[in-house]
């Protein structure tokens, strides 16, 4: 089968779905919908935006994928929410920034990281990192775990053994934002700038994709399309571009807009999962594109008949040794670790309270969300029995006096590592990696060979809201406006 | 009688005595005592660095001026101390960075600023002021109260009546930063960035003073002379400049390095403390001079028998009103207050705690710290008497159920606002005021008509470390850098 359209959209996540929106319902000029469609690899819409409604056996939605509107004070799509009334902060939001209790692996009682002075000696610990590199840009970069060493080495007279012990390890609590072991990120890049307050969506990311989807014509969106090849550069039926699905489904059309994740877009054309270019993308278009890696947060979910941490906590950290002998060894290269077993206290843990008096009213049973990095993540998200005994000893340390640690009635894990279309959850910058290049050659912000009818937009395309669902978001849109003007010009 | 050298420094603070410290102890070309001098108004040296070791009645030390190493990251002075071992960390010094136990003006119980997810709500708002100059640093300036209320407009939806009331008014701890009240402080150039923690200073900063004072012979500094008027640009005695003091004691020479106040530099000549140029500075840098204000942060210290709070905190802070009526009423013009009688809850209060374990060992008796801003630093410096009575409401706020309010036994307080040589505490900016000019004045980063050999040092004069003793000293150094290269060149 074969189609023939103006602009084709790759990809049926928020990015792609935004896009179609935006072409569809431009205020001026807007495409009829025979003239875009969206091709999707799998058999549902949203991508990294998964609300799951029927798991829960105590009535809860998770969302397995994006689940905060982050950057608040500047986030536009959570704005034009607000505004159009399909998200209320109040009701359909919480904000989960109250200072985490904290843990440490080796010790019983909580860690009372306000006593030990630790939140300063953390952001002191970061302006660090950011001075570091400062001054030269060019420095050569190195892991978070090397330059921590590297602070504490040359703060030595300002830190106590106990703070050395129990804070500094806390800042290992980025490896929940970039779902990587702290031995691989890269330093250099390891700042992250918060634009306001995080919002936990508590009714389901889902509505965004429903809100879009009720303006897009169902049947221009072709689902269990996975894209094998492009060909551009010579006239496919009178259009610019011919793309061939493994189904055998084709497309002609004159743009085209690459959403696919950035996990996906950097496999090798060989790949079954890959996608093959003819002409080949340009030499710096491909390097861009692989100068960063992408991250494997992922997420374990454990329902339990009674809540038997604190619920007056929304949420939980439990430290994992800063120079301890496992660290080491588990230092994960890329490849290696789906088959290693890793060790809980090895990697930082951060557990959510679904059961916090902040986020719910009715407390049938409790829930406990952790967010998992590599390579737990690829431990967990392949092994969902085994996540239970890998997290026993670690939940354990939550245990309130009163009450005893019970198994759950339910486990739900996340399968983006394991996804073959997703291939894990946003970009993350490793050790060496570079955020500018894939930015400037994806949103060609410097001079390229690539033809301009060959769009990109996705988390991975961004600078601001990278990783995101509003950075993702607002790139389909741009995109849109851009072939909006191109093709009326 | 009358005295002839090379260069002249005048004012005897920390900049002025890191001035004729490395124009005597150059590595290379250093002068000769007979070759420089310095003019000190008052009958000590140090400055705004006033440690007092005879007024406690507990035995303590207090420095009623500077007495934190600010900026410890970066801070060369703190660097160069730990390295000389004039400083210790760990024995000589106290991180103060503990989060203050929060109490309200109308609450009994303290506000748990992390239950109410205050430091999130306290950072975006400092974000949000950020981001609306950031866009157009050209934007109307308006007062820290002002930018707060539009805040709460705006992000009135994310916030509780809680929040409101209990977390918002804490962004008025700047006031014990700058000195002022929120109605005056500068939204515009409200944001502080900190390079690392604050070092409190538990030795008394005095030691910084001495250490320099080693190596500069006590004949070339000459206490009591306050200086009337600089004469530049004819052959003096064949020198550039004549520096007359008031007392009839008359300088002539090369180089002139001015390093008195900003609040005694920004003084009409005519003032009694005023000095008069001749000819008059240029315009630019007469108005550079007076873009900025002097802020009024002053120190009221209680001693008592016994500490009848909880010794285990650090520091309290006592809200104030954020809306209430008399917080309005008491929009503090510069010249009025003095003689208003403010209201203790109308400004925000920052006590540290000088009996906390963190910073003694022993605890005989109990004394607690105020950090004063306009208009209650006027107010508690010309009256220390009415000290008590005033801050008595807010602090018995502080008292633990298990203990009483005790009179205290001793009070002691800065002069700062009454010092005419001093005339405050050190540069702040008001609503409309501009950092960069004085700067780019005083330190010649413009071109001027000012001759060469007329020199500035002082906190006022730097952008890093301005405020601060780090900041003052290295501007001092750097004057005699200068000076040393130009007469060598």
């Amino acid at each position: 089968m074969s189609l023939d359209a103006r602009v084709c959209v790759v990809g049926g996540g928020i990015s792609g779905l935004s896009t179609m929106h935006h072409l569809l319902n431009d205020e001026l000029t807007p495409f009829s919908p025979e003239d875009v469609l969206l091709l999707e690899a799998q058999d549902y819409l949203g991508g990294r935006i998964r609300t799951n409604r029927t798991s829960s056996k105590i009535g809860k939605t998770y969302d397995l994928g994006a689940s905060w509107f982050h950057d608040s004070l500047t986030n536009t799509v959570l704005k034009q929410c607000i505004k159009d009334g399909t998200f209320n902060v109040k009701d359909d939001g919480r904000f989960t920034d109250k200072n985490a209790k904290v843990f440490h692996y080796d010790k019983e009682e909580a860690v009372d990281l306000n006593r030990l002075r630790g939140y300063s000696i953390i952001s002191e610990l970061e302006k660090y990192i950011e001075h570091y590199y400062f001054e030269d840009i060019g420095m050569e970069d190195m892991s978070l775990q090397e330059i921590v060493s590297k602070y504490v080495d040359e703060f030595e007279g300002s830190l106590t053994e106990e703070q050395k012990k129990y804070v500094i390890p806390y800042i290992r609590h980025m490896e929940s934002w970039m779902g990587l072991h702290w031995s691989s990120i890269s330093a250099k890049y390891s700042s992250i700038d918060f634009e306001g307050r995080d919002v936990f969506n508590l009714k389901g990311f889902d509505f965004l994709v429903k809100k879009l989807l009720r303006d897009i014509p169902q049947e221009r969106l072709f689902m269990h399309q996975q894209v094998k090849r492009i060909k551009a550069g010579e006239k496919h039926g009178g259009r610019r571009i011919a793309v061939e699905c493994a189904s055998g489904f084709n497309v002609s059309c004159d743009y085209l807009v690459m959403t696919v994740p950035q996990g996906v877009l950097s496999l090798p054309s060989s790949h079954d999962y890959g996608i093959e270019w003819t002409p080949p993308l340009p030499l710096a278009v491909e390097s861009a594109i692989r100068s960063v890696h992408f991250g494997k947060l992922g997420k374990c979910i454990f329902e339990f008949d009674n809540s038997w941490w604190d619920v007056e906590e929304d949420s939980f950290e439990i430290l994992a040794s800063v120079n301890g002998p496992d660290t080491k060894q588990e230092s994960p290269s890329e490849q290696a670790h789906d088959h290693t077993v890793p060790q809980v206290f090895s990697s930082h843990t951060v557990v959510y309270n679904l059961s916090s008096n902040n986020f719910t009213e009715s407390n049938k049973g409790g829930s406990l969300l952790i967010l998992t990095s590599e390579p737990v993540t690829q431990y967990i998200e392949s092994s969902p029995h085994l996540a239970w005994q890998f997290y026993k000893p670690a939940l354990s340390k939550l245990c309130v006096p009163e009450a005893s640690v019970t198994d759950p009635i339910n486990v739900i894990t996340s399968n983006w590592s394991q996804n073959p279309y997703i291939r894990g959850s946003y970009t993350a910058l490793r050790v060496q990696d570079d955020p500018r290049e894939i930015y400037l050659q994806l949103k060609r912000e410097v001079p390229s060979s690539m033809p301009s009818y060959i769009r990109f937009a996705g988390e991975h395309t961004v600078l601001d809201g990278n990783g995101c669902v509003h950075g993702a978001f607002c790139s389909g849109q741009e995109e849109a406006s851009w072939i909006l003007q191109d093709i009326n010009s």
